[in-house]
């Protein structure tokens, strides 16, 4: 199908694509000698449940050259993202102004995990609100707020009391929502 | 005015904000010894009047560190951006993905330039047709094919054959389209 035909689906990168929270569990972990887990967070993020006088180093090792290069791919997102593909118009949308040295490493990271995503289809902006899609994946509910398409929460520990959108439990749910069709 | 009140207007940088052009003239200039000016491009880009085997030399320039952090501001550029900011949600849009090695540098220089802007109204895109604004300026008539709001063109010598858009001259164009009221 023609992109211009098809509907125009925006996916979020950290915590949605891209599994950034196993990231800094797994620098929080060697740095200070701990076994924290994604089941250790509960509905909190990671900087609620350590002690005060390390949480900055969580902001520390998100502007360590190579912390956004080196994010594994979230657990079944490349094959559903390659099917969505042939059936929607995919941007992937990511709020990157938090931490713009992070840029570079982020762009290389989609051309190094989805090789073929062109270029034109990759936002980085700070405000989703501003994204003209029919859909939203996207764990942080705030940019749901202005969205004009619909919005679809993708489970993050943080999120889990979050009950006004629709929700994604993992890529499977992600497939179940956009890619089955009644026959 | 509340920014949820406000009509939203997009900016594209190279071009409208920044000019971008004036930067590969002094370039070129200087290694080759001309003195090339905007007015000797009537309507052709840099690339098209220039001896065939020079042209890669503007992509090295391009790609050169520094050369997006050392543009110059567009004339008048800076103070009615500052107006227009009190009557619009304005964002500054750009495609940036032609050149992703200036990711940063273009962060570094809106930050310098227009420092209380604010990085949540900052979008690096490739199709700005998926910018949800009511208005965009933009150089490149390309990106106001799919958009749902008003797109004007803001001249450049590449652009002066365009018909198909309202065009903006200079940032005094700019003012009186949208900054001027019917008292």
């Amino acid at each position: 199908m023609k992109d211009n035909l098809k509907q125009r689906l925006a996916i979020d990168m950290d915590e949605v694509l891209a599994d950034t929270l196993a990231r800094f569990l797994s620098e929080y972990n060697r740095e200070f000698g701990e076994n924290l887990t994604k089941a250790d967070l509960s509905e909190r993020k990671l900087a609620e449940i350590i002690p005060a006088d390390r949480r900055a180093r969580l902001r520390h090792y998100a502007l360590s050259p190579g912390f956004f290069r080196d994010i594994p791919v979230m657990a079944g997102s490349h094959a559903v993202m390659e099917e969505l593909r042939e059936h929607y118009e995919v941007f992937i949308a990511t709020a990157a102004m938090e931490f713009p040295s992070s840029f570079s490493e982020k762009y290389l990271w989609i051309k190094h995990h989805f090789p073929t995503f062109p270029d034109t289809h990759i936002v980085f902006c700070g405000d989703k609100s501003v994204i003209s899609t029919d859909f939203l994946i996207d764990d942080s509910p705030r940019h749901f707020d202005r969205f004009s398409g619909r919005g679809f929460l993708y489970t993050a520990p943080h999120n889990r009391a979050e009950t006004r959108y629709p929700r994604l439990n993992d890529w499977e749910d992600v497939r179940r929502q956009f890619l089955t069709r009644e026959e």
